[in-house]
């Protein structure tokens, strides 16, 4: 029997997990071997992967990999302790460890911890279908759509949240043209999301995230959709920094202001996104280009929270809920 | 007698007429000399030399020496109208160059000129001195300011205008801390601005556009101020790409928006911000940062427009006006 299954960045072939360092695209197409648990855990970190479903794919593929090389349960559960420290913000890392605990703790067999990490990347795959479905029934062709960040195959382990949506609309026959934020400091939007629009052809154009604003206020800009990395009881989200200024100016422009994702970053243990933690990464990722000496200070939240009142629709795989929807307590 | 003069990015030396480097700051500290009329022609286009002000200044200069090196009237009236044509949004240019064509149709010599221009420097440098004045009136000591672009001594022919009027809160003795957009695409904020600062040893934070919102989220933000290069007159004005946003963001949150500038950036000519015209640049400027292959098209508006409705004070050399006494056309 063959456990073999792979995405458009994760892959598993005979018995070797590999991924696509995502910090080399699009220049270069590498697939990295993640051999020691180690691997795996710098790679987060470092966001060779990134894109919260697919964070949670990979950490569950990890340890499986490694009860399936010989790790004892004790290291078992130090090496998912480690992968939980690895990123705060996306829950859907600590659920799919969570997960993955879950079925250790009762049977600590490498099959059983194999299946349900293939499980895991399975459902993602079937989320990311059922969010490009509903969310498809939101955008009109025609339409001029804003994103940020890169919420695609790239992302997930399947076709992608937010731009799973657009690809869905694509597929349908939907003319559409989207603005793609570049998503400073680390590039996802220039670097990832028109490496897949490209991939998909679909009409793009690049933008730098200052420039958004000016987009709406000549019209240009029908809809904004972005994906999240948790979201809170209430509806407030976690997301890429720069998510909550676009969310603002879509409230002063009266533009819909969409959110997509799957059921596995909704966190209903955290009732406000006061609650949800946001990671601070190091100053080097604002200062780089700069290429100045570094003696200037520099802040760099990776994420930053939008509160549900400036949010339109939370696409989800169970539905499209509207902000009186989700007033209602429908989230939870 | 001696003519020499110079500021911080622009001299005038034994004849010699020199800019600062701007596109290599601040690794590298370079005067380039402008020997031939085509070098500050390029100069100007290719930002080596930028400022709505200096941009002016610079103008001036280099036709009063394009003169005294021996061109005549035709020729000098020729350069005129190339230099017109290198950047079209900020008005500081035509207004220079049409001081210099008024005094050259009534007397064409060229210790005239000479001293016409060196009349726009030190007049550049009174104007900042006065908008500095006015403009710390706006800001107390303990606040946390927010500006955008580059608006100080690499700016202008003086100490700089919204940039400036911070450097003069630090000399009167008040606490800033000054938060520092990037300024994507060129960097302006990260390159100049935070290389501004670090000689005035003011604090200051780096940070990318895009997190500007949420900080104002947090409350860290107590006024954002900018500069423009061309004011209408009904207060609208073109400045840095992502000044619109930033205006929007401020209203939101209920946070002062300060607009600093000399009289020379006003065009009463243009009523609204909707008649001004916003320089597109090239594509190259938004995508060489991803490095990918440039098959995705890019926008890159080197400006936007902030209506008059989002700005709480015009800081010009002339005093300081509220939104109310701006909709009674006090600019006008």
């Amino acid at each position: 029997m063959s456990w073999d299954i792979e995405s458009m960045a994760l892959r598993y072939r005979a018995g070797c997990l590999e991924l696509l360092d995502q910090r080399l695209l699009p220049q270069q197409e590498v697939w990295l071997s993640m051999q020691e648990p180690a691997d795996m855990l710098e790679a987060i970190r470092e966001l060779k992967v990134r894109g919260a479903p697919l964070i949670g794919v990979a950490a569950a593929m990890a340890l499986a990999d490694c009860a399936y090389k010989g790790a004892d349960y004790e290291a078992f559960c130090l090496y998912a302790e480690k992968l939980r420290q690895t990123r705060p913000t996306a829950v859907n890392l600590m659920k799919s460890l969570d997960r993955m605990l879950m079925v250790a703790k009762t049977n600590y067999q490498s099959t059983a911890l194999l299946e349900e990490a293939l499980g895991i990347f399975r459902e993602d795959y079937e989320l990311c279908a059922r969010i490009a479905a509903n969310g498809s029934e939101l955008i009109a062709s025609g339409q001029n759509i804003l994103t940020h960040c890169n919420t695609g195959g790239l992302a997930t382990a399947g076709g992608g949240t937010a731009l799973g949506v657009l690809r869905k609309c694509h597929e349908q026959g939907k003319k559409l043209h989207v603005y793609v934020d570049e998503t400073r400091p680390l590039l996802q939007g220039g670097r990832l999301t028109t490496y897949e629009l490209k991939k998909l052809n679909i009409d793009h154009t690049l933008i730098c995230d200052n420039m958004a604003g000016f987009l709406m206020a000549q019209g240009k800009i029908d809809q904004v959709i972005v994906g999240a990395d948790r979201i809170a009881a209430n509806g407030d989200f976690a997301n890429k920094v720069g998510t909550y200024s676009l969310a603002v100016l879509c409230f002063y422009h009266r533009i819909p202001f969409i959110v997509a994702a799957p059921y596995t970053t909704l966190d209903t243990s955290c009732l406000s996104g006061r609650e949800i933690p946001i990671e601070e990464r190091g100053h080097h990722e604002v200062t780089a280009l700069v290429g100045a000496e570094e003696t200037s200070m520099a802040y760099n939240p990776a994420f930053d929270v939008t509160p549900h009142e400036l949010v339109s629709y939370w696409v989800l795989d169970t539905g499209v809920y509207s902000l009186s929807e989700v007033k209602k307590g429908c989230l939870t």
